[in-house]
């Protein structure tokens, strides 16, 4: 592993990877599209690995990002997020140079991009099948309808898309697949209504855990290009799928009180927390050792600061950590931690670009 | 004010630099030195709105935030963060150019900056006056003693400097004097036994709502430029006293169930959030109306992910606000809010430059 000097996050590509190979074989299997959503990593390099798996399309959850990634040829991009017409410029410069597809949940989204488009762009009309985030919801459905057969000459329907982000409250295979059911049933009811429309669906931990992908076009899962103690919790994982860690220097030892100060606070592994036996943690700690991490038993992020984070644990393994030393942080949530971090590089010592924040 | 089109930091400049102002005074009538912690804001242009109070020295938390406002000409910086001696090159760097104080805490950490500092460097002994998250406590005075007595040819000791973080847990001015006054107690202990120590202090909190500073020879209150909701719940401001919003372009209504969906989630604002009227909140939400902000009642962000905010409040208020318009935020916690922004602008639309992650 490179010299760490500061805060660092640690990749292990080779997880990586074998976590996108699994995904893209269950889609192959099932004769679905995998366009993976690409907000976890938003990294270029990233982007390659699944790229040289077959991967032809991507989803994104901003306009911006859709800009990163079309500079990195990706030619076939769904922003999934709801259309922001004050974006409308930078979404006609996408426009014109690839297959740009859009969500519209609304007749005024609808009229500003049918008024203001210069190229042409697919929508999907977004579906809320449980979540109450956003989207159309099964009732309904006449509005579903007028705007899936609305007239327009460069904004054209492709389908329905939903993201049942209400399987994060799950605690176990069943329940997630019980969630699932559910909210899939309203796809299944609209398209019902709408036989020519596309299917575009996928969370992470429905992604994980269905044996195969039956009654859609797409799925678009990307966490699990990471994963993270909390889909490890949820039930889409096993700790040893986790594929980022934190690296982060020791800079104090309270031992009194079974505590280690590391430099890796709030700004590098956000606030995300998880309560595990009991216990709310903020990561969970690993030791580098012979170019891979091992999770030390029962250490844990206790809580953080801006910059501070107290780890805590039995005394026996703390005090074989010294100032000076490096200790890892597995994630709460891979997403945050990745958007937060620029400073990455895999386990080998490569570096990783990510996109600029803008 | 500018044209916003995605997720973007407003500073109002005139409400900052009064915050600035009035700790200037507060510390000048005093006869305490201000030297404001600059974590909250990381940017050479908001900086050089306290130079132009009269501030001549500076504190960050970390060793990269140094290396960035040395470069904008601050040369007398302390990094109140425990000694790091995996960026032992960096520190010297900086101190071959600038006038550097560092925290010191164990014996370990003194040794190794003893033999590896090629420039002079002071010290403050980081004292715990009970967050228990870093420092020494008064029961370890004879550790304290030996540190601030030891010898070396570049490290010199300067005194005692602690934060009292737990100050952040008052919810009054009286909850915040009570715990400052014990907190300070241990600082005095502690300079009773080493009468030539300076005494370095000074959390937001207890800066704001104390008439003057006795017993301190410097003071290092940061938040207050910006402030936030946490801050005014806990009695260090009013509302009107914070100086930032994050303007967030509204996406989907959904009326039915009073909310609004905008451009701006957990990315940007983080997730920090706060517990008003019984409600916990991640940020309550303004309207820019007349080159100002002017607070929405009852209307705040209910619940965030990665890049969606959903916004709660009375409908006659939400349904003014149209797919294209732009909402304000204003903050739980400003640091982490400034922390994860790059782009921001002033109130008259004035680009503002932050220290780029590292």
């Amino acid at each position: 592993m490179m010299k760490i000097k500061r805060p660092t996050l640690i990749i292990d590509e080779s997880i990586a990877r074998s976590n996108i190979r699994r995904m893209v074989k269950k889609c192959k299997d099932s004769g679905v599209v995998y366009r993976p959503h690409f907000k976890t990593h938003h990294s270029h390099e990233v982007g390659r690995w699944y790229r040289e798996e077959g991967v032809k399309c991507i989803t994104v959850s901003s306009v911006s990002m859709a800009h990163y990634f079309a500079m990195d040829d990706w030619d076939d991009i769904t922003i999934a997020f709801p259309y922001n017409p004050l974006e409308i410029d930078e979404i006609n410069a996408l426009a014109a140079k690839i297959d740009l597809t859009i969500l519209i949940e609304s007749k005024a989204a609808f009229q500003h991009a049918h008024q203001h488009l210069t190229a042409d762009v697919n929508f999907f009309i977004k579906i809320d099948v449980g979540t109450h985030r956003t989207g159309l919801e099964m009732h309904q459905i006449e509005r579903i309808k007028s705007l899936a057969t609305a007239e327009s000459r460069k904004l054209h329907f492709k389908g329905i898309l939903a993201h049942a982000g209400h399987t994060y409250r799950a605690r176990s295979k069943e329940e997630i697949l019980k969630t699932h059911e559910e909210a899939f049933e309203v796809m299944k009811k609209i398209k019902a209504e709408l036989p020519e429309c596309k299917i575009s669906y996928g969370d992470t931990p429905s992604a994980s855990v269905l044996d195969r992908f039956e009654g859609m076009d797409e799925v678009r899962p990307g966490n699990l290009v990471y994963y993270d103690l909390m889909q490890s919790q949820i039930g889409s994982c096993e700790e040893k799928d986790i594929a980022i860690a934190l690296a982060c220097p020791v800079v104090a030892r309270h031992l009194d009180r079974n505590e280690l100060v590391v430099y890796g606070g709030a700004v590098h592994l956000s606030k995300d927390q998880i309560t595990f036996n009991g216990q709310t943690i903020f990561g969970m700690a690993v030791r580098f050792h012979e170019g891979k991490w091992e999770i030390l038993e029962g250490v844990y992020m206790d809580r953080l600061s801006q910059e501070h984070g107290i780890v805590k644990g039995p005394k026996e393994l703390l005090e074989k950590f010294h100032v000076g030393d490096v200790l890892g942080i597995l994630p709460v949530h891979s997403c945050l931690l990745a958007d937060m971090m620029t400073n990455q590089v895999t386990l080998e010592g490569k570096k990783v670009t990510k996109m600029e924040k803008i």
